[in-house]
C-alpha cells in the first residue's frame, strides 16, 4: 500500500514522476540506454540540463532578467560556503531564523564579518523576527525563506538596496513571490523539486566578480556559469527527475496553481490543530506558520502511544518531529495531496474521540 | 535494441542493477515508498549507506585497517580541493599524467606549494613517467591511477614514506592492488561504481588533523566521518545504486574475478588494434595501456565515414575519442561484456575487409 508520505525531505514527489523516472532507468526514451549510463555530454542529456535550467527560471518569472540557473551538487550546506566564497568581501548581514540559518552563519564567518541582524534563537526559533535593519554597507543580506525544522516561514522580504540571498530549500516553487527581489536563490532539490543530489542555484549575474579572493573552481559560480552547469559531471539522474517535477508543475498550472492547493492543505491541517483540544501548534505567531511544515504536539503526552498507533496504522509516514522541537511535523510539500492531509486530520479526530 | 555502451562515463552498469534500481524508484522493497522519497534518516537508507561503506572497504581489502569510507557529492573535482584543504600544510607532490591530474594540481596550488615530480604533458600525456623521486618532506604524494582521456594506466605505485593520495575515478574496483599502500583514495561513482552524483572517498583516519587552517564544514573529512557520511542529505539514489553495483561485483567474485574479465576484454581489443592495419593505438608504451579506456585512431582518415557508419550500425555507443586526443576511445568498464567488445572487433575487421 502506498504510504501517505509526510517526510520532511527527501520527500514525496508526484507519482507520475516516479513512473517516468522508473522507465528511464531501464531505457531513456527508447534509445537503448538507461538514463544512468548516458554520457552527460550526449545531446539527450544536454537537452535535459538546458530545459531544467530554463524551466526553473520560467516558474520563478526570472527569464530574460539577467538571471541564470545552475544545477550543482552538495546541497544547501555547500551553498552556505559558496555564497560566502563568491560574495563576502567585507561584511554580510544574516537573519537567524533556525538551524539552517545558523549553519549558514557559521560557514560565512570563515570568510568575513557577519552581522546577525536578528535572531529568534532565544525562543527556540518559534517565531520570525520582523523588526530589524540591514546595514547599507553589507555585501549581501541572507535569509532562509522556510524553516523546515521549526515550521515557520518568512512572509515578507525586506526592502533593501543590499543584494538579497535566500535559502529556499524547503519552499521553493510552492508560493508566488516577486522573485526578482532576490539576487541569489538556492535550494537543495529534495523537497519540492526532485531527489537528493542536486542543488538549484539561481543567480543574478551582475552580483558576481566583486570579491578579491581567488576562488577554487568548484566553489566558483562563474566557472559553473561559464560551462552551462557542466564544468564537471553533473548529477544526471537528479537533474532529470527535477526536470520531470518542474514539467509536472507546469502542467498543473505552475506556482499560482500549486499555491492554491498548498493553502488548502495547510488550512485543513492548521484548523484541526487549532480546533482539536488534543493538539497545539509550535509556532508562536499564526502569521509565521509554514504551509510546508506544520509543527505541533500533544497537549496530553499520555495520548502519545495511541496517536502513534493510529497514524502508523493509517499508512502515514514521516510524522515525527525533529529532535530540536519534539512532537510532530507534517510536511506538506507540493506533491502531497489534500487526500493525504485529510487522512491525517481523520486520525487526529479519531484520537480525540477515543481519548 | 540495447546499445553496446562504450561511453567513457557516466557509463554502462550491470543490467540487473538497472532492473533493481528501476523497481526501487516505484517502490523500495515493498514498503510503499519510492527510494526517491525516503528520508535519508530512515532505517532503510541508513542501512544502505552503512552497507555501501562497508562493502567498498571489503572489496578493497581495507576493513579493520584504520580506514573509513564516505559517499560524498561533487565528484573528483571537489576532491581536488578537499584533499588540499585537509592535507596540504606546506608542500605536496603531484604526478602529472593527464587532464585530471593537471586540474588537481591547479586546485592544490591555492593551498600551498606543489611540486610536480614528473609530467608527460610534453607528449600529450601518451605515456606514464616512471623515473621520478618524491620529496620526503611532502605532506602527501598525489597520483591518478587511470587516465580516462588518454587511455593510460599506472601499473606501479611508488614506494615512499609519504602518504599516497590517489584519484581512482576511472579504474577503481577493476584490478587487484595492495590498496593499503594508499592513505586516501577517491573516485567519482560514474564509472565502475554507480551513477553520477556520488563520490567514494576512502581515508586512513590517522592522516587527518595535521593542517593548521580552519576547514569549512562541507570540505572537512573529519566532519563527514563524525556523522557517518550523513552530515547533510547524501545523494540517496546514487548511493543506493552504488550499493547494488558493489553487490553485483561481490556475487561475481569481487575484484579478482572482474580483473580476469577486464583483462580478456582488453586483450581482445588491443590485439585487434595491433593486428589491424587500419588502426593504431595512442599510448606510446604498451605497458602503459589502460584496460579501462583503449584509445586508438585510423591509420587512414579516409576510412572514417565508413568505420563510423559500421559501428553506429552495430549499435555501438560512445566510441568517439576526447577532443584532446581525437580518434576513438573504447571504454570497457566492469559492466561491459566481452560480447560487446567482440562486436566492436568484428566491426573493425569488417572495416578492414571493405577498405
Amino acid at each position: 500500500m502506498k504510504k501517505h508520505n509526510f517526510s520532511p525531505g527527501p520527500c514525496i514527489l508526484p507519482q507520475s514522476v516516479f513512473e517516468k523516472a522508473s522507465r528511464a532507468v531501464l531505457d531513456y526514451h527508447g534509445i537503448g540506454l538507461s538514463i544512468l549510463e548516458m554520457s552527460h555530454r550526449s545531446k539527450e542529456f544536454v537537452d535535459v540540463m538546458e530545459q531544467a535550467r530554463e524551466l526553473a527560471l520560467e516558474h520563478l518569472g526570472l527569464q530574460n532578467k539577467g538571471y541564470k540557473a545552475l544545477f550543482l551538487q552538495g546541497g544547501a550546506s555547500t551553498e552556505f560556503l559558496m555564497v560566502a566564497y563568491n560574495l563576502l568581501e567585507n561584511k554580510a548581514a544574516y537573519l537567524n531564523t533556525g538551524t539552517w540559518s545558523n549553519k549558514a552563519i557559521k560557514e560565512a564567518k570563515l570568510f568575513g564579518e557577519v552581522v546577525e541582524v536578528a535572531s529568534s534563537k532565544d525562543a527556540n526559533f518559534n517565531y520570525i523576527p520582523k523588526d530589524y535593519s540591514i546595514p547599507s554597507d553589507a555585501d549581501y543580506f541572507h535569509c532562509t525563506s522556510n524553516n523546515t525544522i521549526f515550521g515557520t516561514q518568512l512572509q515578507s522580504i525586506p526592502n533593501t538596496e543590499v543584494p538579497i540571498v535566500c535559502d529556499m530549500s524547503s519552499d521553493i516553487f510552492s508560493r508566488e513571490m516577486d522573485f526578482s527581489k532576490f539576487s541569489l536563490i538556492y535550494a537543495g532539490a529534495q523537497k519540492n523539486m526532485g531527489p537528493a543530489g542536486a542543488t538549484l542555484v539561481v543567480i543574478k549575474e551582475d552580483i558576481l566578480g566583486k570579491v578579491s579572493r581567488v576562488i577554487p573552481s568548484m566553489m566558483d559560480y562563474k566557472v559553473h556559469l561559464g560551462k552551462d552547469s557542466m564544468f564537471n559531471t553533473p548529477p544526471v539522474f537528479s537533474v532529470y527527475v527535477s526536470l520531470l517535477t518542474l514539467e509536472w508543475l507546469k502542467e498543473l498550472g505552475g506556482i499560482p496553481a500549486i499555491e492554491k492547493i498548498n493553502t488548502a492543505k495547510a488550512e485543513l491541517l492548521y484548523n484541526e490543530i487549532d480546533r482539536n483540544p488534543l493538539f497545539k501548534g509550535f509556532a508562536a505567531q499564526i502569521e509565521d506558520r509554514s504551509p510546508m511544515n506544520a509543527t505541533f504536539s500533544l497537549t496530553d503526552e499520555s495520548a502519545k502511544d495511541r496517536f502513534d498507533t493510529l497514524w502508523n496504522g493509517a499508512g502515514i509516514n514521516g510524522l515525527n518531529g525533529h529532535r530540536s522541537v519534539g512532537g510532530y511535523r507534517a510536511s506538506m510539500y507540493n506533491a502531497l495531496t489534500l487526500d493525504s492531509v485529510q487522512v491525517l486530520v481523520d486520525v487526529m479526530q479519531e484520537a480525540e474521540r477515543t481519548a
